[in-house]
């Protein structure tokens, strides 16, 4: 049983069938097609050589097919990790370099590591901390880099910059050298990728084919796209005409090795590997978690975490970099009709067989192939419709996702993702810090108690009734001693006071303690404290207290009682 | 009116008269006997010339006055400040040196504009973050550090150390250097101080004395303890024996001027500066109420806040070190009758007739004097009893203070305060990240609906009815997920959820985009989703989302009405 909570394989192994393994080998033949030009185009996007990118969607499979609990999850390279670990291995070593290559590995390591470390401390819920505009934020904002930075493969100039600006200006100074034989490749290419994402299906059943196939052909796209630019470059010896393509890649499985170990290294690439692998946690989760629910069935997240964690650790063995579970493969195949993780693993030996027998036709490849297939793929994560939302919804939430988004696009990814992560906290505590506290009184001929404010309803001068609507903790237990305290200089009638609890499910040590100096205040002024209405899991706390012992008052088991034996005085 | 807010002396300044002004200058002239040898002695235990406690003790009292809210609140050096005082300066400087001085100078100017700051932004919330358990176990660490670093003035030898360890180490190290006699007037001078505190008034008293005499001679124990073992060294010239003495102290008013700014230093200086305002605000606060609160007056924490800022900005501009309201001499100034801020503003004057009359009396006081002064008073702060009762009653709570009080004495006062800011405030976010909810049912004959686990209730295969005790946020959506999840799974008949509100006061941008994916997925699975017991202001802002259009049921009034509709099917 507990071998199984950690080895999901365990679970859904049992009952695999033939049935079962004719809907994964289906599956997985469709992810394939797709995931072999983004595996090439991510690993560009990274700064790495194309073949990583293959090297990042075997073994991770595999791994994340054993340890990981969602049934459809395809995992391997996605566009934000890609452009994260580009910045922050950017950040210690130049792109292109073995150096760069080794701070990549060694993020993947670190990710895996944390992950792997969340996953057994069931920190899970460190993830909530990222809320959905900032992470909504933190994608637009990012898809929108890359899109535009993959703008200069298309038009065959070399401009560079890490913020919107930089990458603009550079593009606009480089404008004159626009590579013409690279633009007419570039620019089909993503004409075909746009109308095929959305005309080709539809036309396809139009032409009589069913769904299926339809369907199949369509993914296809970008691997049409692949060959066909490739036998464009091959007959007109383009890459003679300096069109860049993606040149020799080695023909082989992942080189296997454990990552190396640099103190230092690993240090200055500690926080990057953080923001990786939470946002790469949140993202795969929320997936998993939509495509589970279609189904009615479960993902456990704590399980997920070292199921990703795996993942990273297997990509950092094979060499390459942080990897996570992809929206739209995953999507795919969902549609496509994977039942088990061994989808994944049948994708695995697909891409192992394409990096051994397909790579040599990649070497003629142009880099704006890539490109295109990058800027279709990112300008669907550009989602401008979520901002207006939040902004017509809160305006506190939209400062959070409107800091993420500037930052991201002014100073870096990591600047952007952890403002958006401060200010969402900062604008939490603030409002757990003013709880919703009501005076109280009694509504006619009932025992209810409402709301001064709000209700017609029946107060006595000697009492008063604070209803406190959440819990007491160290963060709001000042506003209500300030409001009890404002309260109190209205009425100096005051014999008895009474807190409602009716709403507080926890007292924590620094609000007893309040409330003990509380009651000593209010002692000091000749007034009682009482309470009224406490949940049975909070009065046991209070039992053994020294709070309880000096209340001058009494607890009472509900408001009206509280009222019928104060109001006489 | 708007004025008055800012410059509370504008209020209670209309009513001065002369039973007030008898009362305050009353209770002057005992705080001042009280706090003359408190800065000289504070002053050195952060490392600073004793004059500088003295200007430490004028002008921030009259800007007190001006701007504070509280009516008896006594400003000044205070022992834990000096403390952190000491540490913080230590690190850009040498004690004893000018460069010690001006960064003791920049870190009064830096609290002073952060508490200015956070006054005029109404930040007084962040306050909170500081926990009772992390404010009292940093505060008896800070004590016990205190205490034992000055045994070695009592001993008379040199010994140094940031940590309690290292204290301890260097103090064994040295005992065989102890310098008698130095010891022969320390050691009575620390009995005598002892003794003073508990035995002195009850003594008086029975003597006959009435109470107010005897609490003016008990409170001049610590000015008598000068007294006498000044006149012991210049008696038998203890001086030339080796026995240290405060030396000669310029006898002046404070040399004002702007403090200096140096870009370099308040940057290293800024977040020992933030930790020192924030210490200093929460223990001034605490102590401001609790008097307020006796006298049933209040006090203004955002005007505090700037009260403080504007003291330790006048500190600065005299050349001396961060200030916060002192809890013993704010005691003793309520008992001795002060009415309004005018007390301190005579106070101050006191102290300025000290600062030109007195000084040359303390050229020959014993530095031993002053650190038994200083161990009588720190002691109080220490409190054992605290973290028993914290530890009884939560263990959560308890670990943020032992890790408070462990990284105070073994690391450092930043360490200390950090890490228990940073472990509270993580407690916190944990617990708020798992929300109560209950599956509830109906109360038989009744309209009221209760949790199925602990009380007999009517429930239906095809309703599902959630009640959340907790508003919806970015950080607990995600547990309220997995418990659908959860309960989903077990409920195979299921065709409506219900999601009871009435203890949702709020909910975010990020929960409602939950709940609209939570709608789509049970619309997925067949299943409807509703509200029930909305309250008015959450409702009205779901009014006019996406949400709400997409919401596959209705909104109920009230639970009872979402039953009597749906148990039909």
């Amino acid at each position: 049983m507990s071998l199984a909570r950690f080895l999901p394989i365990l679970e859904w192994g049992r009952s695999y069938n033939a049935a079962t393994f004719t809907s994964d080998l289906n599956a997985a033949v469709i992810v394939t097609i797709m995931l072999i030009p983004q595996s090439l185009a991510y690993a560009m996007l990274a700064g790495l050589p194309p073949e990583i990118g293959l090297y990042a969607s075997i073994l991770p499979l595999v791994a994340y097919a054993l340890f990981g609990t969602s049934r459809t999850l395809a995992v391997g390279p996605v566009a934000v990790v890609s452009l994260m670990t580009l910045t922050a291995a950017g950040r210690v070593a130049e792109p292109g370099t073995q150096a760069f290559i080794e701070a990549a590995i060694a993020l993947a390591t670190l990710s895996g590591g944390i992950l792997l470390l969340m996953g057994l401390l069931r920190l899970g819920f460190i993830a909530n901390l990222l809320s959905h505009p900032v992470i909504s934020g933190f994608i637009t904002a990012s898809g929108l880099l890359i899109a535009i930075g993959q703008l200069k493969s298309i038009l065959g100039v070399s401009a560079s910059g890490e913020t919107l600006l930089l990458l603009a200006l550079s593009l606009v100074q480089h404008l004159p050298d626009v590579h013409l034989p690279t633009l007419a490749v570039g620019l089909p290419a993503l004409a075909f990728l746009f109308w095929v994402r959305k005309g080709l299906k539809p036309l396809l059943m139009q032409l009589g084919l069913p769904n299926r196939p339809a369907e199949l052909i369509a993914r296809a796209g970008p691997i049409m796209a692949v060959a066909a630019s490739t036998a464009a470059v091959v007959a007109f010896d383009l890459d003679a005409a300096g069109v860049r393509v993606v040149g020799a890649v080695p023909q082989s499985l992942p080189p296997l090795g454990l990552p190396g170990f640099d103190a230092e290294q690993w240090q200055s690439l500690l926080i990057p590997a953080l923001l990786i692998s939470t946002i790469g946690f949140v993202e795969s989760v929320s997936v998993a978690q939509t495509l589970a629910a279609k189904r009615r069935q479960r993902i456990q997240p704590d399980q997920e975490l070292i199921g990703l964690g795996a993942a990273n650790l297997a990509s950092a063995a094979s060499g390459a970099y942080p990897v996570t579970g992809g929206f739209a493969r995953s999507v795919v195949n969902f549609d496509a009709g994977a039942e088990t993780p061994a989808a994944g693993a049948f994708t695995a030996v697909g891409i192992s067989l394409a990096a051994l027998f397909l790579t040599p036709f990649l070497a003629r490849l142009p880099v704006a192939t890539l490109a295109a297939t990058i800027i279709v793929a990112v300008l669907t994560l550009v989602d401008l419709k979520t901002p207006v939302r939040v902004w017509r919804y809160s305006r506190a939430d939209f400062s959070a996702m409107a800091a993420t988004i500037l930052l991201t696009l002014t100073v870096s990814v990591e600047a952007g993702v952890t403002a958006g992560v401060v200010l969402s906290l900062a604008l939490f505590l603030w409002r757990a810090s003013r709880p919703h506290v009501a005076v109280v009184g009694q509504v006619p001929g009932t025992e209810h108690f409402r709301n001064i404010l709000r209700h017609q309803v029946i107060t006595y001068p000697n009492i008063l009734t604070l209803r406190i609507d959440d819990s007491l903790t160290y963060l709001n237990m000042r506003w209500v001693e300030e409001f009890l305290i404002e309260e109190l200089a209205e009425h100096p009638e005051l014999e008895h006071v009474v807190l409602m609890c009716s709403a507080v499910n926890a007292i924590d040590a620094s609000a007893l303690e309040s409330l003990e100096a509380i009651n000593q205040r209010l002692v000091d002024g000749g007034i009682q404290l009482h309470l009224s209405e406490v949940k049975g899991p909070v009065m046991d706390r209070l039992q053994d207290t020294h709070f309880l012992q000096a209340l001058s008052g009494r607890v009472f088991l509900s408001q009206h009682q509280a009222v019928e034996a104060l109001r006489a005085g």
